[in-house]
């Protein structure tokens, strides 16, 4: 996956290149690893992995992802399962619903599509799913696995991240990681995830937000930042320090005259500025965003496999 | 229980003289309002609070521990029920006894004093326990519930430590919190605690440990500092600035010649060079240690209030 070593000297610098972190041939190479795995699995006369997928109403940003998942499952070889509820599903039919995914021996793991509508409590969606299915991996006994270092579902994102870090064989240990936002499900996990006594992991951490004072300083003194506060063009190169590793998980949807759509996704850093300072960057689209539907599939093939059990 | 405002001026320094944080006779306030909130409850007409503990052996520090949790329960007026068995007990007849206290309608909540035979797994007997019991906050439910910021039973120690800031009123929002250790009972969850958007709270949060390069570097940008290694006397003057905060969770038993037991305990912190630059300190014995008995009982009355339920 990972270049050669692009090094270049010189008598007065000695700087790494540049890389560009290209989650999308990353998330190509796992779906063909998982591909393997599944042949392999058939041929020894095992099951299908097999993932469902509810979805409430008709949400554009819903009804992409969603059709995204099941069109990975076809090509990696999973079963899947789409279950469609209109926007006025009552919470009992939906809970009811979930109860009996928990209980069906067919099916490995599910997720719930959010956003949910608004007569619908998500949080009590997501604490119904059986943790072992979940997938997605929101329900607390996952998030609190995590924290505690135990077998778990990571979450789709953080777990990407993570992927990305060790597939490009990336430095962490004794690293300062500054983490931008604390979000449930992308920079709280994600701390987590690379405080742990793990590799990739044992970084120092440090979790900034809307409340720090001067995020700038903090940037400036990251080995590593990973950017999640979903501010567009937030990260300005003169808040990197040369040779940082950049990670940006923003993906805001920004006006542009240059699609046939009228906008473009747009990440929390201003690449063109910060990528010539960065050892290694991931771009937007093309970085994070791929990897999150690849991770969701690893969660899938491991909930098939054995499970959270062993 | 915080004194009044020491404020000293002179031309060349504006600076706050140093408070001693009394976690002694914090505790001690904190049991006289349980144990007011306990008549309430009686005259109201209804049940005693009553928190069971299961012992087993005879480690020393756990019939210490135990004992003094007894002893509390006591003064404030609960309940408490002790369970004791031998060193050779199974796990399964422990499991079992978890799972009566579980469907025990009269217990409202239960501790098993840590640590357990090795025969016997520690995680599987925490994660036996309801987590609506769960008054020690050890269940990756309640870990996962604390990091996602949902209602929860917070672990004793870090429980402890939030409440002496919040009763000192020591402002945290916006403010460098570097936590020293990555423990999954003190380290990790009070960094997620500082973390959350909360009072106490809104801190920036760093949490170092054994692999963190220049742990002084971050100690010195640090306006509260959360010593928890178990390093005695690892924190010294010349990591900590002028003003800051020093919260000490470290208590190691060092041979000392001046007391009658032959040790004596020390923290985690220099405290005689280190107390002269602080705002606010707390000392060992007597800062942190005498919050985790009350933050146990705090727990117990909320599980015998409302639960986390609602």
């Amino acid at each position: 996956m990972v270049n050669g070593e692009q090094v270049h000297r010189s008598p007065f610098t000695i700087h790494k290149i540049m890389e560009l972190i290209d989650g999308k041939a990353v998330a190509a190479q796992i779906k063909s690893e998982i591909a393997e795995e599944v042949k392999q699995i058939l041929a020894a006369g095992g099951k299908r992995p097999h993932l469902a997928a509810i979805l409430v109403g008709h949400d554009g940003g819903s009804e992409t992802y969603v059709a995204s998942k099941v069109k990975t499952c076809d090509e990696i070889g999973f079963q899947s399962t789409l279950i469609r509820y209109e926007d006025d599903v009552t919470e009992e039919t939906l809970l009811n619903r979930v109860n009996e995914l928990n209980n069906d021996p067919g099916i490995d793991g599910f997720i719930v599509q959010l956003p949910l509508p608004k007569h619908i409590s998500e949080q009590k969606v997501i604490e119904t799913i059986d943790y072992r299915k979940d997938v997605d991996g929101f329900h607390p006994v996952n998030a609190g696995r995590m924290a505690i270092g135990l077998p778990c579902f990571v979450s789709a994102t953080p777990a990407g991240i993570v992927e990305l870090l060790r597939r490009y064989r990336i430095e962490t240990s004794g690293k300062h990681c500054v983490v931008l936002g604390r979000s449930n499900i992308v920079g709280k996990p994600v701390a987590s995830l690379l405080m742990q006594k793990s590799n990739p992991g044992d970084c120092t951490v440090t979790v900034c937000h809307s409340r720090t004072k001067d995020i700038r300083k903090y940037c400036l003194d990251a080995d590593i930042i990973i950017a999640a506060l979903g501010s567009p063009g937030f990260l300005k190169a003169d808040m990197v320090k040369e040779g940082a590793v950049v990670i940006d998980v923003g993906t805001t949807r920004v006006p542009s005259a240059q699609t046939k759509s009228g906008f473009k996704l747009k990440g929390d850093v201003e690449f063109d500025e910060v990528a010539p300072k960065c050892s290694y960057i991931t771009p937007v689209p093309g970085g994070v965003g791929p990897m999150t539907i690849v991770s969701l599939m690893k969660n899938t093939l491991l909930a098939a496999q054995k499970g959270l059990g062993g």
